[in-house]
């Protein structure tokens, strides 16, 4: 069980109606991508091409800054407020689809840029399930 | 002029088109209530009636996290990726307007309430005229 | 393998000299106490003994965003200026330990307390593992 | 009056032993700093130069997020904890002052690291004089 859940299933109050598993999964994401996005930023730094990744790092900080907020107003009210959450939710999934695609063009390059972008597709898809719901 | 106009107008690159006044008015307004949220949701946890000031908290941490990082992904690329720009302007419209209310709520009886509502209105005021751009 | 200790093997350039176990155990514990000392502040708003918490209430927030804060510049630049990393580490350490102490007053009658309480002591530990290298 | 000044003067319970002027000017110092780093390393993102610049971006982020941190704990309990302030202020002069040494030698090519190094000597300055009291 993850650090998330946990905390979810020591809640006080009566949940929202929210699907546990995905609020869970789509909060772990999102911490997940804001470290990696991190690191991936820093590392594209270090690289010999560091020219051409200059859209590839503003990706990684933008996607960075949304997940952990993201992350953090998923972990504050479990369905509080749903004109914030979707909103905040578009805008992590098109983010980490951002970050995602930046990453992708260099993911046979760099290795930090793979794995950045496959934990950007899983924010992406773990937001797009949440918005469903 | 405010801080954010000189770093604009120190901007290298050519600018995409954007209300150069409507973008710094809403990087400084919601830095503005980044900080104010934080220290209300702080001096509410200090008043006698905390009790009812759950909900005014929360919603003052969710603005304080979503008006923080609106600021910094608009100072990163202005204009760079429409939707990512437009469903975070309406996260951080939908949270500045939930402290808003929330804090409206207590203007009377709590000053700093009084100033975290009026700072709420206008980041969310100034959301709403980068989304109608 | 968890997802710092990834990205930090991805890294290109030549990593400090660093102990990688203990520099990626504090990363991860960084995030997994930011997230969930949000959790447990947000928990404690919805506990019918608030008044009692809201010391528990500050330290978990200044924990979270210390902790989040001190997660991103250890990922960014592996040992790069020992005053900022020291310095930082020290402040991680002390939020970590207050918001331990104030959660461990709570860990009997409140499980989010409890298990925060173990998630910042492991960050105490990491951030003191640290700052011994 | 900033706006910190004005959240400080509606605080409802009695401050710490703690100078006023010296914690709003800091507080909004680096408020400043947060907000002028991120634009600083997006900017070097976009100098033909960027190559030489990957120091300076990574000093501010660092900034940045440290600044910001310090801004919101600066907030939330005026005068606390002595051992995380001063921890936190020690990370924060540190982080302004690394991000200062780095625009100062591009300040003559940039103008936007002129404008970050005056603002980060400026949070340097505010961070040192709360050390002091």
């Amino acid at each position: 069980m993850g650090f998330a859940e946990s905390m979810l299933l020591a809640y006080p109050g009566p949940l929202p109606h929210v699907d546990r598993i995905a609020l869970t999964e789509c909060i772990e994401a999102c911490m997940e991508s804001a470290q990696i996005a991190t690191a991936c930023a820093e590392a594209c730094l270090s690289e010999p091409d560091l020219p051409e990744l200059a859209e590839c790092i503003r990706a990684s900080l933008d996607c960075s800054d949304v997940a952990g907020t993201t992350a953090k107003v998923l972990s504050r009210h479990p369905g509080y407020d749903a004109n914030l959450r979707r909103a905040l939710l578009a805008a992590c999934r098109a983010a980490s689809a951002l970050c995602a695609e930046q990453c992708e063009r260099f993911a046979e390059a760099h290795r930090h840029c793979r794995v950045c972008a496959e934990a950007c597709r899983r924010t992406e898809a773990a937001c797009e399930r949440l918005l469903d719901v």
